[in-house]
């Protein structure tokens, strides 16, 4: 546990949460700032800052969780659809460096823009391929 | 294979793809049209439409290889940070009904805005927490 982490007192019980499922390894409650109403965070109860940090057993488990909160998220709202995301550091808005996986549930008309999407100039998505794939090596 | 899906068609060969990344469950490769360049997809080779339809043992090959492609990106781009983001049905952007995780580099500047945050009423958390909940009891 992190004492400075609003997680792990939400985790240890110091702070309260509107709980919506809980195993092992995983608590689910509700984003209190929510994009739409439903809105799930599912986080690992061990204290991990991002993805690179938290170990692939781990996630699993996590991602087993946000299967299974997902489809609830769905039944339980109606929603027709909803994205699951997870940001990594303050620069990708990260507002909690303890991981967690958002469930947002989306309807008809809420109007949510998606990011723009850009494109790649004649040869330079080459040049980000190779970089990227180099680092697999 | 889904003859008529455009990830079975990369995985297959048939089209060509940037590849970063392949293992005997996934494959990773540039989106064509990033939010920011070295924006990349890892996608099941296996067919499954959502979240919900992936076999959970998949699922855990499949975020094993977001966390190693997401590592290299990061490296690679020189990012500050990245989201991971899954669409799961049309209305919630999934272009490609096809399981893939989006693996976004973030770069100071790019001003991508976040989605719209928003807020309970008295009294309203507490119905939505027990509509999802109800679902996982």
């Amino acid at each position: 546990m992190m004492t400075d982490c609003i997680f792990c007192k939400i985790i240890a019980g110091d702070i309260p949460c509107a709980k919506v499922y809980e195993d092992d390894d995983t608590l689910a409650f509700l984003d209190i700032a929510p994009n739409n109403k439903g809105h799930t965070l599912v986080v690992s109860k061990k204290h991990y800052e991002t993805i690179l940090d938290t170990p692939d057993d781990m996630l699993c488990r996590i991602i087993s969780a946000v299967k299974k909160v997902a489809a609830a998220v769905k039944k339980g709202t109606g929603c027709g659809g909803f994205n699951v995301t997870q940001n990594n550091y303050r620069i990708a808005g990260q507002l909690v460096p303890h991981i967690h996986f958002h469930i947002i549930p989306r309807i008809e008309g809420d109007e949510f823009k998606f990011w723009p999407q850009g494109k790649y100039e004649e040869g330079e998505m080459e040049k980000w391929r190779a970089k990227i794939a180099k680092e697999l090596e």
